[in-house]
């Protein structure tokens, strides 16, 4: 049978999903939490591979196992296996033909930044700073520029493992929230770093080194180094992911803010 | 010369507030960032003492030196030495008057609770979690009881410290937003463990275990042992103090959520 788990985490206290010798990993830790509560050993597969310091409220994983149990049974079965800062917040049985990363028809990101003078110790490792004051106006027109299909290669991260640069943007909404920042951003897939590398280059808009007819340059010239340096893991999160309506799966993940 | 200085830390993190031999405390870190930035030792006074796990986004301290800076290179100074788990917000001289805990008129501190079936990882150590559905009309109709001039002696924890039982509650908000049930309360000064004390109270009557009026016989018994047990620290944040006008002071912190 395979279960597939709807997965929360604090990327802060983990080396990113995938398991290292470390152990130190969010794969690791759920597949020991798997082994405590069913005994057996699973491979997890997830939608999205998260870095090291990358939060999830919304990922999504799947594994088989012979273990029959109620969906709660399974989230609070292997919640009391797991630390705090990693969590199964749901949990559904699906039939054989869905795969939890091939059978995703979309990824949605959010990136926070708190945008003020002073940094705040209750945000460290959970949104990205920016201290110089940004137009998120300017940030959303120079958003703009990525939405549709496109080649996001100016974008991609060395060691990515995509078999195509070419991915379909369904949004991107800047929005002031307060002291923050909010970015979120919705494509069929993403790209080795391409959320933290579109965000850097946002932020270069919004701050007034850039202007926002920059990101169309950026985007046309299809090579890494005409974008901005990648910005900081610690304000990003997989929100949520999307699959077949005749799956039934909760799409979205709790808001981090 | 005296200085004020508003400081933010997530309490996680630390030992509390005070300094031990460990080293590992608000006043340890702050103390040895001030000695880098100005090479004084001071002994730094805070407006509330706040137990391990206790956050903050507006602890008020002073300290006397001899240094001469304008207000934000104190900010920038002092972060500049710290981790990025605590921060100072802001600094300002104060007359020689001033006393961050003898004059300090109010403190406020708010309690967050995440009420929701299963626990979120993103708000470990952040929040208390409360599974079961909590009322917070009825937690408000407990809290109204507590209003005004009364002996505290049911949520004084042995240890404490101060002259007398007798504190002057100015406010207690109960209130729901979203998967939160959040609890504010201000009062001249607090015992030792009185908001935790009062929010463990709070739990019982919200989720049923006992009725609002019961809030009014653990306040009168003015025993400890009447009331329920502490309940965690890691909801907690000491939000803002108040002093007199004539200081010009900030008197709250940033919002924790």
């Amino acid at each position: 049978m395979r279960v597939a788990l709807g997965l929360e985490y604090d990327g802060r206290f983990f080396e990113g999903w995938q398991t290292q010798p470390s152990g130190r990993t969010v794969q690791d830790h759920l597949q020991e939490a798997i082994f405590k509560f069913t005994g057996e050993k699973v491979n997890a597969v997830c939608a999205g591979r998260t870095d090291a310091k990358v939060h999830a409220s919304g990922q999504v994983v799947h594994i088989d196992t012979e273990c029959e149990r109620n969906d709660f049974s399974w989230v609070r079965g292997l919640n009391s296996y797991l630390e705090p800062t990693v969590a199964v917040r749901w949990a559904q049985y699906v039939p054989e033909s869905f795969h939890a990363r091939f059978s995703a028809v979309s990824r949605t990101y959010q990136y926070w930044i708190s945008n003020e003078p002073v940094r705040s110790p209750l945000l460290a490792g959970r949104t990205g700073w920016v201290f110089r004051p940004l137009d998120e106006k300017k940030m959303q027109e120079g958003a703009d520029y990525l939405l549709g299909e496109h080649d996001f290669s100016s974008f991609r991260a060395a060691g990515c493992q995509s078999k195509t640069p070419i991915k379909t943007v369904n949004f991107i909404e800047v929005e002031r929230r307060g002291r923050f920042i909010k970015v979120e951003l919705q494509a069929n897939a993403f790209l080795y770093h391409m959320v933290r590398n579109i965000v850097g280059c946002l932020v270069y808009i919004g701050s007034g080194a850039r202007n926002p007819e920059w990101m169309a340059e950026v985007l046309a010239a299809k090579k890494r180094e005409k974008a901005a340096p990648t910005f900081f893991p610690s304000g990003l999160y997989l929100t949520g992911v999307g699959y077949p309506e005749e799956f039934k799966l909760p799409q979205y993940g709790a808001s981090p803010f």
